[in-house]
């Protein structure tokens, strides 16, 4: 189509155009921000929908954990994710980005732009957004956010059915606004790890591994449900997942978030090709732990078992989210297909030392995040992986392929600082919550006289394991009876 | 890399994409369509794609209203919240679109583009593209209609377990053809309210306060449901939601679309920090009215409480859709706090007034799309809000920003006129449907003699409160008899 | 704002934007890469997304499939849908995309690029990545990747309930890495039918043909479940769905992914337009085809029925996806029209041969899918459609619009060329695997001494047709015991 055919379209359009633009005049604001450069355009999108993908696994959080419990602690899993969402949004916005990405003291912690204040600046008529990168930071910030909810829902998992309410929201509220911020000022906010080289491209260590350990310390400190302990003190299996087709709606949630979380990584457009890779690293990672954990479990059980299936591809996703931007794809399978094995020795060995952890948060982000920031160190790729400014970058690709040990030492000072800091950070705030009684819930659900949905939430996922409506018109209180009682 | 590199890759990717190009040959047509600028590209991405969020949101609306209700109208309510996204399609396509933004009769409604005729136009082997603004207007109208099926699916929740088929189907075709669109055209579409100045950024009055509106008009007229009054006449609270795993995930999947619902409102990507603040506004509207609506129940109830919380989260992003563009953060995260207890107390005054609203749709979407409405005549940010021409920006901002009464007074004139139309025309359409005995369903299943799912589906959305499949090789008829015969 | 104020944001960003670089310096790489093109971007962004959602369709069948059937299968079935992700993962890396994109070998199969090899090259300190039309070959792998995913998950529907474990890994592997990807390069890869000037834009024939004729054949070889035939002989009609809201969410989820599947395969952003009109087509499509289902099902047996109606909104998403790009909105609303006929009437011919085909997948997806390809022919748009080099576009448009019968010759050609070899293929796959014994599960599931979920996985989706949980302290065992003994 020549220019001139172009230009009767535009005419043709005209008439509804104007009309639209007379209506959201406000939208575009010509008098104080020029046009964005159409990169910045890409950038944006490109970030802000990665991101919206992130948020979303908050969704496949909630419906893993609660379709892998009892039915009747449902209602609780489902609320202590929910909240998360709305809890790390107030608390990353006022201090937590913060933390993570204000000016830094010392590389340790960030000490500025705490409720966004230099984000975005209100001055008369104009209004100021600042940029990160080539992306305003009102949409870095949106982006990190999302990250941010995510850790502290890992935690809710291996604290399950046990938690009081109160102390759910109070280190929900802690995470998200102090102990992650800090290992993401370490790694990603341009602190002591960034500046050591650590490789941690989406979040093995900075989610993951601060997710799992915290879970798993918490679960320590909780100490395990009544139900795990039979009357003659026989240490009892867990018991069964109470709906596997909302754990799987969770887990396939999930993997369709991490297209969010590993891609929307590069923060930007501006490598095409690193992107196609991240992602097919990505599948890879997640299709071959799926596959190594089913078959290793049949050889065990002679069953294909769907929860272990959903766990393998989760070990996977999160064993691959180092390193998905830093190895060959071939890497990434072999990663992926270690993966799949960790979980499960991980989870036995949990299991072993009587620790309850209901969904094997601990197995899944902990064990499975430090295996994938530690094969960076193996695997990394001459021509992906970085160095530190006056480091040559030959000396800090994977041992496997000829890079001598500097990256290999990096990525185990970088996990084993993170597991430190962590359990330590953790023992104390759980150790503080239950001096003050807000850690357990009280005795009387674990004594299982009430559940916890009645006890704190009075309501149940379903009704079904209730007497049934009434159908002759009167209805049934919303308040239902204890059970037990 | 140097051109010269790049140059060789270019060449060993001619393989492949040769023959690609060929299979795709029909997808370029180069003869008939210019290359568009990128910008438009990037737009068109940003638009679609957040179009596609807000049609998902279908999805969140069937699943949080199955939820909530009871499970004898479970099949009931599935069935009316997913049809309604057909309906729309054929009904706004043939008639809303053009009501919405065809070519205004004195501002109060359009009067062309019917069956989108000048969108498209086909003349021999020439496709012409209509614009709007930067994008197509083929992309503008996928945007708008998924827009207009949210607001009839609102309405469904209201009318939940007592309405006839025939008659949602009637009245969710005059909503998504008629109603709806005209206030699109007064808002959005050039009409009299954005000539005056009227701010609705993505739909607190334009959707949310039509949809709310609609749907109490329609529960008062339908009147409750007989389950609602015991024997001796007295008002029984709601009977218990059957599935909140189902309520969540609804809920969830409408937080994860809203985020297309509010930041695909831009309708393009030129002013990329507007964007970011748009979606820092929607989450800290959410989450704040999150909190304060859990803890103000908790306030009174004493119990963690899932329905207020997830219907609290709503309120916050309803409320914040209008003014997510035109108002600071602060205020974004006070509109919230507020929305989650006008949430509360819109609820309480529905059920004191003996209205049988099942899921809350007046209190979410109408009271707190009211509230969001004239919030911005309080907060309206400078800078940020726009005026008619001829009328200082310094006029139109908000009342609690210095801006004096202008704002908030077209905002109140807004949002009540919205209403008034609204209302009358609901209550002639609905009385239209129950002259003629196609609002409410048949007596019967008042009764409860049947249930609905039976009389008007034959389908139950479990078999579980039926007789078991047998187990013997004999199977279950589809045609499930009559619970109550 | 001008350049001067631009200058000062860009100041005020630059403490945040250092550190940020600081970390992300990894990402860059700007001394292997040059920038791409702000057009690359955009269209990889808009590849990546869309391919996303496609991806995120392998949910929505699980839940479908899941939905549909029987909770003694349900188990099953979720672990076959969520483990085709993985097997396709890798057998599509290894094999099936150099056998789609391959060089092709006489048009018939293509022979190259297994393993992805020449799509990123790792040289030394380089990193060359390859390109196909405007994106980097790893984009456009995932977006293919997703789509095979697709076909064999179809398969497993019409398969249901029966199928031996092992023999479903092998034939999806199968599927993923041979079948699908040969009829894959006669269409898109350049191959014969590409060369005939054959049109199917997003796969009515490539995908849904192929699944659904693999599934038809699937269903055949296997024979019915026990539970269709009464003892004396009767067949008996399809058990009910156990789930209906699983089946909802799954159909809600599939058409959005559909927004994927149909405008994703532009493959860019180049024309705008064209991508406005194949969101509009798919739109209509789906909600005519819901819509005419509904009613003609509603003229048969006077209920609205909700499977039906989910299943008329996947017909038409089916038909209209071969021809989303070649035809006009009109035609798209009468093929879906149609479509929501033609799957009511494929499904009683599959019932009235005694072949049990548990959730419909031939109908919706192979006889749909032979509709949609076909109806090209009928209805193809001049301006729209294509031909070969050589051949005059003008005899290549629709039978009913001028255009002869060149194109209606062409599409029938393709679809039974496919439908040939496909048939073909599935015999001697399913053959092979009946042969050696791992077509059919254990004789045992079907007498229903044990279900399936038993046998094979030792799960059950709910426990709630097991006995209760023990509610004094000890525990089930997960292992439940068999239903039956």
């Amino acid at each position: 189509m020549n220019k001139r055919n172009r230009h009767l379209r535009r005419l043709l359009a005209i008439g509804i155009a104007s009309l639209v633009l007379a209506a959201f005049g406000g939208t575009a604001h010509a008098q104080d921000t020029a046009p964005m450069a159409t990169q910045t355009a890409v950038d944006t999108t490109w970030v802000l929908v990665t991101g919206f993908l992130v948020f979303f696994m908050q969704c496949g959080f909630a419906m893993l954990e609660t379709g892998l419990i009892r039915q009747t602690s449902a209602v609780n899993a489902l609320l202590e994710n929910f909240v998360d969402a709305g809890l790390t949004a107030i608390a990353f916005w006022a201090v937590g980005f913060g933390i993570a990405f204000g000016t830094s003291a010392g590389g340790l912690i960030g000490t500025s732009n705490f409720f966004l204040s230099d984000a975005v600046q209100f001055t008369g008529g104009n209004v100021i957004y600042a940029q990160t990168g080539t992306i305003d930071t009102l949409t870095f910030f949106f982006f990190q956010f999302a990250f941010a909810a995510t850790a502290s829902t890992i935690t809710t998992g291996a604290m399950a059915e046990r938690t009081d309410f109160i102390g759910d929201l109070i280190y929900s509220v802690i995470m998200g606004a102090v102990s992650y911020p800090i290992i993401v000022h370490w790694v990603w906010g341009g602190g002591w790890l960034a500046q050591q080289g650590f490789h941690d491209f989406a979040g093995s260590t900075v989610v993951h591994t601060v997710g799992g350990v915290t879970a798993l310390v918490g679960a320590i400190m909780l100490g395990p449900r009544a139900i795990r302990w039979s009357k003659d003190k026989k240490w009892l299996p867990l018991p069964p997942a109470h709906n596997l087709g909302l754990a799987t709606i969770g887990t396939m949630i999930l993997w369709f978030g991490w297209y969010g979380f590993n891609p929307g990584s590069t923060l930007g457009t501006g490598n095409t090709g690193l992107i196609g890779l991240v992602v097919l690293n990505t599948t890879l990672g997640a299709g071959a732990a799926m596959l190594s954990c089913m078959f290793y479990q049949y050889g065990r059980s002679k069953k294909w078992d769907l929860i272990y299936t959903l766990n393998g591809s989760l070990a996977g996703l999160v064993a691959i989210t180092a390193g998905c931007a830093f190895v060959a794809p071939w890497a990434a399978l072999v990663i992926g297909l270690v993966a799949g094995v960790v979980v499960i020795i991980a989870a036995d060995t949990v299991e072993r030392f009587h620790i309850d952890d209901p969904v094997g948060a601990f197995a899944v982000h902990a064990a499975c995040g430090i295996w994938g920031t530690v094969a960076i160190g193996l695997f990394g790729q001459p021509g992906l992986t970085f160095a530190p400014a006056g480091v040559d970058v030959a000396t800090r690709t994977g041992l496997l392929l000829g890079g001598g040990f500097g990256l290999l030492g990096v990525q185990i000072l970088g996990s084993a600082a993170t597991i430190i800091f962590t359990a330590v950070f953790a023992f104390v705030m759980f150790g503080a919550l239950k001096a003050v009684g807000l850690l357990h819930v009280s005795k009387k659900v674990d004594d299982i006289t009430i559940f916890i949905d009645d006890y704190e939430h009075a309501q149940a996922i379903t009704p079904d394991i209730r007497p049934p409506a009434s159908l002759d018109g009167s209805a049934v209180s919303v308040k239902a009876p204890a059970i037990g009682d």
